[in-house]
C-alpha cells in the first residue's frame, strides 16, 4: 500500500503558494522571501533597505522565528507594518503560514513586502512562499564556504547578499572563493557585497530591487 | 486508521542512538555533539581543543554537513583521524548515520569524538545520536539574542560555547542578555567564552571537558 504522505504535503505548500502569489499580484505586492542561517544580518539588512526606499514604496515586515518578537519589535519601532509568525519550534516558514498571516496587513497599501523567514540555510528552500524573489543573505562571518556547504539553498536564489562586508577583512573573507562556490551552483543570481552598519552597497542593491519591481509590475 | 509515522522514525533514531552509546561506553569512547548554525566557528573550535589536550588523549571527529569535505580536510591536514558524512541535503545528522561511519574507525584507538553536526540551529536537536555530551556553539557574530530565538537546541544543551570572543566588542555584543536568555531556557549547562582564533578560555573549557570525561570513564 502506497502513502504519499510527503508529496502531498508538498503539492499543498506548493498549491497555496501560487494562491498567495496571485494574491499578492492582484495587490501590487512585490513580495521577497529572505533566507539566511542564524544572524547573518536579515533584519538590518531589511532596515537598511527600507531606508533608502523612494517615497511612494510602502514596505512592510513578515518576521518569521521560532520564539519571541525581538525583530517584530525591531522593526516596528522604526513604524514599518509589521507581522510576526512564531514556528514554535518549525524550522522554515510555509505558506500556509504567510497565507494565515495576510488578513493582518492591508495589503492594498503595501508595495514592498519583506518575509523574514526562520534561521535556518537549510529547510527554508525546500517550502515556497509565493514571492517574487528568493533572496539568500550570507554574512562574511559565516566564512567563505557556504556555496560549498550548502549548495541547495543557494541553487534557489534568484539573488545573493553578501552582508556585513565592513569586517571583511577582520574574517580574512576569500571574496573570489565565494563567488566561485556560488557560480558552480547557480550562474544566474547576481551578488551584492553590502554592510547594513555603514550602508556600503546597499544603494546598488535597491536599485536592481526597484528595476525588478518595475519589471513585476509591468507584467501584472 | 492511525499511521505513526513520525513516533516510528524518532523511536528508531532513539534506539539507535542507544546503541550508539553503547559501543562509545565499551570502546571508552567519550563523544560530544557540537551543534551549531553555519558558520559559528565549530571546526576551529574543535581544532583548538584538540590542540590543548593533554598527550594520551587521542581526538578523533565525525564531520556532517550537506555537501562537500572542507572541514574534513581541514581536520585531516592536523593528522586527526575524521570521517565525513554529507547527508545529500539533509538538515541534521542522525543516529544511523553516525553507526554506519564507526566502522570506519578504530574505535578503542580514540577517546574523545568530536561530532560536528550540519550547521543548524534547528533541527539537529531534535536528533539524538548517542554522545554523552550535546554542546551547542554559538558565535558573537551571531548577536546576543540567540537563546531567545532558538530556544529549543539551547534548552538541550548540556554545555554552551560563545566563540569568536575576540571581535566581542565589533558586534556590540551584550554578553549579559545572552546569559540571562540562556539561563531562561537551560539552568544547569555552563557557558564558555572562547575565542578558536586566539585561544582565549580554551585551556579552561578543555579543563571542563576533562572533568567531565573522567566522571564518564569513572562511570563506565
Amino acid at each position: 500500500m502506497k502513502i504519499p504522505v510527503v508529496k502531498q504535503i508538498l503539492t499543498g505548500n506548493d498549491q497555496i503558494a501560487a494562491e498567495n502569489a496571485q494574491t499578492f499580484r492582484e495587490n501590487g505586492v512585490f513580495a521577497l522571501n529572505l533566507m539566511a542561517a542564524p544572524g547573518a544580518g536579515k533584519t538590518t539588512f531589511i532596515l537598511a533597505t527600507i531606508d533608502r526606499l523612494p517615497a511612494g514604496i510602502r514596505p512592510a515586515v513578515i518576521e518569521g522565528d521560532l520564539a519571541s518578537t525581538i525583530d517584530a519589535d525591531t522593526i516596528s519601532q522604526r513604524g514599518v507594518p509589521v507581522i510576526q509568525i512564531n514556528t514554535g519550534g518549525g524550522c522554515h516558514l510555509d505558506a500556509p503560514m504567510v497565507r494565515n498571516s495576510l488578513p493582518h496587513f492591508a495589503l492594498s497599501d503595501i508595495d514592498l513586502l519583506f518575509i523574514e523567514n526562520v534561521g535556518n540555510l537549510v529547510c527554508p528552500s525546500n517550502f515556497k512562499l509565493g514571492s517574487a524573489l528568493s533572496i539568500v543573505v550570507s554574512s562574511t562571518a559565516e566564512g567563505h564556504d557556504k556555496p560549498y556547504k550548502y549548495p541547495g539553498i543557494f541553487a534557489t536564489a534568484d539573488v545573493v547578499i553578501l552582508t556585513k562586508a565592513d569586517i571583511l577583512e577582520v574574517f580574512e573573507f576569500d571574496l573570489e572563493f565565494f563567488k566561485r562556490g556560488l557560480k558552480a551552483v547557480n550562474q544566474d543570481a547576481p551578488l551584492f557585497v553590502v554592510s547594513g552598519r555603514t550602508g556600503a552597497g546597499v544603494e546598488s542593491w535597491v536599485a536592481w530591487l526597484l528595476d525588478q519591481r518595475r519589471g513585476y509590475t509591468a507584467a501584472t
